[in-house]
């Protein structure tokens, strides 16, 4: 397999994440945001849609979306939730995340990383993401007042999905995670994981 | 099993819809958008995160998040490829829809059809998302100039879930689908499978 990322987003350490953590060798392709590779990626057409993370396997066949690539790569492992009910709230996670909580955590972080997109970053928009992402981080707080991990009663890969932006919300998204000691807790947990890896512990 | 949904909204009518293909009995509550019933059953607690649609099961689960309710009752059916990689691209194009399509063509539609958010509709929102949607519909006709489905050489879960609001990208999002006639083909084939039924074929 090969596995084409890019390094700093979380949409894309979702992937190498779970790879680490089943022990499956790859190949990996380091594509940076606002890199020549990236570019020259773009223009030879080898990124279906034009985004990363892209799984391409053996066959030639690539694949698309962090989460749909981790539902491939965790279909009949442990991190796959066996039971019908507990695999349809692992997914419910994982729709949310892509529907509420990417576009607000993950934007505001990106908002204030990359430096092509600081133009975007009104005062307006920045407050208006922090309460959302407040809101967001609250709604699963909640959640994990009563519960260990988001789907049944181990890890699986919806909190791999959740802890790849939840994670860095406070150091890149200036979130105040502190009002959200579950959350907190929960990331810590995933965090301790054995075979966990860093966003920044790259594949050579 | 009962099915809490919002007459209007496509990701209700998405549940419906699977439903009605799969011939499955169920009790059906409807909550509209700016009702009295809706107000109560967030005042009552009765949706788990707020959100509609919620599947209830005989045992009293509740299962929340459109595409995870769509997998859930697909499982195991012709609805869910069973070929993994044919399985990864549905799960892609749902996701997809979740974190690309959703956030702009059924919201452009929502600032036009409920009273309550004419207000939002900014001249430059609307000119916003009129752009935006226009090269969402071009992604998916690219796509769809090549293959009849969105997943593999039959329907879906991802077509059910992506005709939702693309089908009335047009009449309500204020959408040009002329433009986007392998859209428009594709539109024509899912409406036209055997067991269809319209957003406005509630059941009694």
């Amino acid at each position: 397999m090969t596995l084409y990322s890019m390094p700093s987003s979380g949409n894309s350490y979702k992937v190498r994440l779970l790879l680490a953590h089943l022990g499956l060798p790859y190949r990996h392709v380091p594509l940076e945001f606002e890199s020549e590779a990236l570019a020259e990626a773009h223009a030879s057409g080898i990124l279906p849609f034009g985004k990363l993370p892209v799984l391409e396997l053996e066959n030639g066949k690539k694949l698309a979306e962090s989460n749909a690539i981790l539902c491939y790569l965790a279909d009949g492992t442990d991190w796959m939730p066996a039971d019908p009910v507990t695999r349809a709230e692992a997914l419910g996670w994982m729709f949310w995340e892509q529907n509420q909580h990417e576009g607000v955590i993950a934007v505001r972080a990106a908002l204030q990383v990359y430096a092509s997109r600081r133009h975007l970053a009104t005062p307006e928009r920045m407050a208006s993401l922090l309460d959302r992402g407040h809101d967001i981080l609250g709604q699963m707080d909640a959640y994990l007042s009563r519960r260990q991990w988001l789907a049944g009663d181990g890890p699986s890969v919806a909190d791999i999905s959740l802890y790849a932006y939840t994670h860095s919300a406070g150091t890149k998204g200036g979130f105040d995670l502190g009002r959200f000691g579950h959350v907190v807790a929960w990331v810590e947990r995933v965090a301790a994981l054995p075979g966990h890896i860093g966003l920044w512990d790259i594949p050579e």
